[in-house]
């Protein structure tokens, strides 16, 4: 951890040593280093800040975990390592029950998981003890909690792996996700796609929870006026046209 | 590694599985993983096939190789785990020495990556006693064969750290190198940079290699026309088409 914080990319570098650490902690997974590999291609495409697709997307997220009945938000090692403390959060801040939910799962990695959510300040965290499946999904990958994720009316799963996503769909959920690769199937599928680093959008989505709590119109006008297709659309607009700039700028 | 062959990202696929099993062999680090990641999704955005930019900066490199008084190919641990046979073959077609040369250098992993790379067909392969040290980067980083990296007059540096890449420009070498992020430092600062997949650029290194061998007005030709610059900007371009493209197949 010898990286000085004047460095121009610090945050990244730091997710980075974060997710290495995980690795040696049992928290994260090896293939979850290669999925974060990919994602900080992405955000580097997007200019590592969050873009005004993401914030419509962040907003949209907050209005949909507000309305919910019954929010649930999926946590998985990569989660955990990279922003345990926001995540708890933005949960709190949503009124959402957190869920550790891995898709390479052993009981040990589970624990680790609640565990570090507890130590970010969390009351209560499912995963531990699943007694539901979700619809389509082989086991262990479907193992679920009854009273999280199975039952959850809106659920948010950041980094999700498209087959999960599709097959949350598939139970009628609204499902929100936070994922860097605006092209991904889980990005396409969802009903709101966040396209941003999970480290920036956990403050955002509380940020907005606070704002719009109670203020039911304004909440109304959000839900109907957005529209993933074109968010993505202009998401990939974005970094054509940075593309383009980045050209100019490094060759020229 | 029960991924069907007929699977459309197969090849992604088994890389990700090789890389991940070099973790448990201890042939790559963990940080090799992300940074493995990070070139799968740019490979994705390019369309994980050898673009025409890539096969001209191919056939460049092989006649920078060909013409060289003493080429080396450092093969670091990503490298040895992606593709030892094709890059032994490379070093034979054009001639090259090899050295296992890492950058979270440890004895015993450079063992491993010399093993690996015997094991697939190499006589000689430096690295295991450096004896020389590549000028301005800090012990371990920079050391290296004296009658290898060191005293070469082109060098190949396939998924290169940025600092190593311009140390070796410092000392007045020919940077080849292999990276498919267009937009890196490495990319930026080498004579002949070829965005592609390493485990299709060096079969193809060694096809042109026999294709060039003796056709010295041909490789004059190839290496006066070679612009590197020109060749990254039409690289972004072939990006910023196909993200144009995947936008309205994807969601219209």
């Amino acid at each position: 951890m010898k990286i000085p914080n004047s460095h121009p990319r610090y945050d990244s570098l730091m997710a980075r040593e974060a997710l290495v650490e995980g690795v040696k902690e049992g928290l994260v997974v090896r293939q979850g280093l290669i999925a974060h590999g990919r994602g900080e291609a992405f955000d580097y495409l997007i200019g590592e800040v969050s873009i005004e697709p993401a914030v419509e997307a962040e907003c949209a997220a907050a209005g949909h975990l507000l309305r919910a009945r019954h929010p649930v938000i999926s946590v998985n090692g990569n989660v955990a390592a990279l922003c345990a403390n926001e995540t708890v959060e933005a949960a709190k801040a949503v009124g959402a029950t957190i869920e550790a939910n891995i898709f390479h799962r052993t009981e040990q990695r589970v624990r680790k998981i609640v565990g570090r959510l507890k130590n970010a300040g969390a009351k209560e965290v499912l995963g531990l003890d699943p007694d539901a499946r979700i619809e389509g999904l082989d086991h262990p990958r479907g193992l679920c909690a009854k009273n999280g994720i199975y039952s959850a009316d809106v659920v948010l799963v950041p980094l999700e792996d498209g087959d999960r996503a599709q097959a949350l769909k598939g139970m009628g959920k609204v499902v929100l996700t936070i994922d860097l690769n605006p092209l991904s199937r889980t990005s396409r599928i969802s009903d709101v796609t966040i396209v941003d680093n999970v480290t920036r959008c956990m403050p955002s989505l509380a940020r907005f929870a606070s704002e719009l709590r109670g203020d039911d119109e304004r909440i109304d006008r959000i839900l109907s006026e957005f529209d993933n297709k074109k968010n993505l659309t202009e998401v990939l607009k974005h970094i054509a046209r940075r593309l383009a700039k980045l050209e100019s700028v490094s060759f020229d």
